[in-house]
């Protein structure tokens, strides 16, 4: 039960936006008696905060899932490029949007959301370096993987307002390429082509 | 009078987001009877719409004063990339932001701020083209600089979470280092080899 709250606060956070997610409609949606969803969350601040950590852990499982379909080989980097573009114009992505703008003005919200969004962070990151068999340790490696999250993070944003997916697609393209120009894979001095890690 | 109350609808989106912005307050922040005030903008919709229009002026003169101050010389792709940085780091598109997100779930407001959407996207492209020098006709270029803009609205979306200074120093520094490696100026177009990709 406390799963289905939390699954239609999501669904409605994107259908609705934040200020539209009341308590009524989330008890509705999710087939649960008021009282039964008061006990589990007194206010929509509760019920909020709870599904900022479910939303969490859906875009943790969802990018896992995508990274273990990923092809080897010369094209790698652009399926890589491709897999963070998508996560981050989906739904989960609308939803975390609607809370980060929210949090801004909130509070309560916002010391709920900014740990969270750190820990979010910092394993995409993590888990972008390892896709890409990407070293670190070369100068600006680092900022370039980072800058690749942010990249991915404002076509989110754009494809929120109905940017096309054409556009967003040409733009990916191109970053891989500069991507695969500058980034030094670690195993090209003993040729292996195994974990980059 | 006109002029006083968008500003004031401005500064409260910044301060107290899309849902915190009312009428009420628009009229005792910018010191306007609410008959008057009624009289220029009879709902929330109205003055808010005029906002958008507002801010997207307020936007381009940002922009032109801000590229009005860049150095010349082999610095200069680093100050225009900090400039753009700065841009989308400012309250100016904190309160776009606001508009946006209130904008995908409002049918009405995303009427008026799609088509303004585009076309400040375009002119920004437009600026960011001449002030880097980029030859568009290069291939690769067009989609670097629309990368350009989509990493610098992915790091404004950061900062509005409180997103740290010097991060986003050392991503738009490194960004800045790529560019210079990928742009061929187009004062050298003559002895390009046609190969960066």
């Amino acid at each position: 039960m406390r799963a289905r709250l939390l699954e239609a606060t999501v669904e409605l956070l994107v259908e609705n936006g934040f200020s539209g997610t009341t308590t009524t409609l989330v008890s509705e949606r999710a087939g649960v008696s008021r009282g039964a969803q008061l006990h589990h969350f007194p206010t929509k601040n509760d019920l909020v905060v709870a599904a900022v950590t479910h939303l969490t852990e859906r875009r943790g499982e969802e990018l896992e899932a995508a990274a273990a379909q990923l092809p080897a080989g010369k094209h790698r980097t652009r399926a890589v490029i491709q897999m963070l573009g998508d996560h981050f114009a989906g739904p989960v992505f609308t939803a975390a949007l609607e809370l980060w703008v929210a949090a801004r003005t909130d509070k309560a919200l916002l010391e709920a959301v900014a740990p969270l969004e750190q820990v979010v962070g910092r394993e995409t990151h993590k888990m972008t370096v390892q896709l890409l068999g990407a070293d670190e340790s070369q100068p600006g490696v680092r900022e370039l993987i980072q800058a690749t999250l942010d990249l991915v993070r404002g076509l989110g944003l754009a494809s929120t307002l109905g940017d096309d997916t054409r556009r967003r697609r040409r733009i990916l393209d191109q970053w891989a390429r500069t991507l695969d120009g500058a980034l030094v894979p670690t195993s090209t001095t003993d040729e292996t082509d195994g974990d980059h890690q």
